[in-house]
């Protein structure tokens, strides 16, 4: 599809506002069989589904839950099948870690093993962060032939190795397999060259967990380490290119804004909250053609399964809409990156409600912005990457296709 | 889509049951304007589909009138453009003929020829099948060089063909040329060979062809033979694997049982009723985690342009949904595998209406289970092999793609 619209992009001074509710969707509690949306009072977004255009966003296929790196590509317009964007990039992106073409990211876990090598926790007890950074450090003395070694801090018992070659010429490759053999009582598994060129990376690594078995010899229970999900950046086509924009991306947690960055957005330097990420919006509002502007609170209720919380984290976001719709965009769509149900606590598959507003959208008969009322709207149910182009021609960004 | 869902099946303990009503969905009686699910007093599929997400399926592409084959593949979760069963293939599975990867099967027709050898009725006046048992008697003295020979009575006129390779080197092919005309006035046409390594099977076929008119040269009006829709067992994914499911059919008609064999389903031994079937389920539910529930009567109801039949086959069924629900499935979907309207007497294009049940389903506002008030439903228009997906999530056996 991005084939097709690119050549068809035209420029003008329109501005675009795509407002990005993690989690958005949601379930009915059995008790009232009413979900989120349809308990939360949201005059603001009813209004704004009452004047709009509305739907469904499907985001990777049928029955399939998104995690948020597929979910954000199709809101940006990108078929998340075609763009597979690995674990260890993730990980990366989620520490903002500034990964570089060629670079190979994995994701790494502290684990226990015991005397003779075999795994006894895959998490090492999920330590507390503060070992881990003194771990990390011990790991950041290591030294590999030929490649800059990056060892970066998660959460608990989460870190990130980043290998980068020193000359061009010693081009690293991420066909490896994992160490991590997702059960207890085995011992890690050395990693391997899924194709031949990888072997000089897999070498490597093999290094590195080596020496890292040594420094951490008497950290037990982090007395050891697993690598997953050997990944490099993914090669995409850059979101303002393609579709002519200044594109600005507002988000206040890091993997969100990593996100937007893997696709050529600036990202705008904003607070810890969505209202600092509003004063970000309007202070910038001059400089750029289209905002990601992110909501995290959705997703964080839905995640720890609290209802109410996400009831609220939704009435949150209605008052602000009309601080949104004040700054004048051409286009403003609601939607999210993927439905995070409160009884499900955690991801879903169920697709997303979606609002496209605009002087041009056509206004259906949806006067709610909940799962239902938007499942008999004019959009349909539409796979997230049809909602760019929609987006586009909504601002009148788009010329005819054959003459 | 295979693809895609089977690195994401993760196992549980949940149980789905996937109800198949034969040719479903219908089209108004011109009388009344009402279909013959809209005739029909479902008092239990309507609160089923009130509490369930509801919409259409279409099996294979718009305008296109399903066979048994490609509507059930579709429910099973294969495209059933992708994954084509071939009429021999069809026929064989119609009379429960245990077929081998590698053997060749055909649709046989006795037919009537003249004296010089044209054909003056393709179904040999619909003889008895009383009479084809008797000659396929005769036509099973044949031996061919190299291949074991399989001539099994159908219905009437009919009958399957079946030829197999006595040894592994010396494998046969199906991709040869028909003998029918579909013509009367012409004789029956030589089997020619498709592509070179079918040169043997297609001498193999016409030796057959010559042996079985000598052998009927008597037995006017069923003195000679037609073949047609040569193939060979397709190779499909299996079910259970793909979807990491222990998976059973019950199905009381041989053909259903002999595609759920296809995808490599158990076939639990039932009764010729659908009272039987529903006994088999409840003696298997511990043992499996899906069940396919064929139910027939729809279909024949359907085919015999019967409406007020269809109407009370229906209401049997919803009868029988209480005793299904009391079992505690975890999903229960109600669908068919296409249309049969009365009206049309026979299989029709239209897209078949479909209940997904489950906690995490997500009702929408679809209180029938009707083709229009299902096709308002929140599942939209679907394509079949987009069921199974679906249903997988509501089981909660699939984790989320990309992390």
């Amino acid at each position: 599809m991005l084939d097709v619209i690119a050549p068809l992009v035209i420029s003008n001074t329109t501005k675009i506002v795509l407002v990005s509710l993690d989690g958005l969707g949601g379930l009915p509690r059995p008790e009232t069989g009413r979900s989120e949306l349809e308990t939360a009072r949201l005059p603001n977004l009813s209004q704004l589904a009452t004047e709009a255009a509305c739907g469904l966003i499907r985001h990777v296929a049928p029955g399939i839950t998104p995690g948020s790196g597929p979910g954000h590509l199709g809101l940006f317009g990108y078929d998340p099948l075609q763009y597979q964007v690995g674990r260890g990039v993730l990980e990366a992106l989620g520490i903002e870690f500034e990964l570089r073409a060629g670079d190979v990211a994995a994701r790494g876990n502290f684990c226990t093993v015991d005397d003779t090598g075999r795994i006894t926790d895959r998490r090492a007890g999920r330590i507390a962060t503060e070992l881990n950074l003194r771990l990390t450090e011990r790991l950041r003395r290591i030294k590999l032939p030929g490649a800059e070694v990056f060892v970066e801090s998660g959460k608990d018992y989460r870190f990130v190795l980043v290998l980068r070659a020193k000359s061009k010429s010693g081009g690293l490759s991420a066909r490896l397999s994992e160490t991590d053999p997702q059960q207890v009582g085995k011992p890690p598994l050395p990693v391997k060259a899924l194709e031949p060129r990888a072997k000089t990376t897999a070498t490597l690594v093999n290094r590195f967990v080596a020496e890292a078995k040594r420094l951490l010899a008497d950290a037990a229970p982090a007395n050891m380490i697993l690598l997953r999900g050997f990944d490099q950046l993914p090669k995409l086509p850059r979101f303002p290119e393609v579709f002519g924009l200044r594109s600005a991306a507002i988000a206040a947690y890091p993997m969100y804004r990593g996100l937007a960055r893997l696709v050529g957005m600036e990202i705008l330097k904003t607070g810890g909250t969505f209202d600092d990420e509003l004063a970000t919006l309007k202070e910038h509002w001059a400089a750029n053609d289209f905002f990601f502007l992110h909501y995290k609170d959705t997703d964080k209720a839905g995640e720890d399964g609290d209802f109410d919380a996400k009831v609220q984290a939704l009435e949150r976001l209605d008052r602000a809409i009309p601080e949104i719709r004040a700054l004048g965009p051409d286009v403003l769509i609601v939607s999210g990156d993927h439905a995070t149900p409160s009884i499900l606590s955690g991801h879903g598959w169920q697709p997303v409600p979606v609002i496209i507003w605009s002087r041009y959208c056509g206004p259906d008969s949806v006067t709610a912005f909940t799962e239902r009322a938007c499942s008999a709207g004019s959009l349909g149910v539409i796979p997230a990457q049809h909602l760019m182009p929609l987006v586009m021609a909504n601002a009148l960004r788009l010329t005819k296709f054959g003459a």
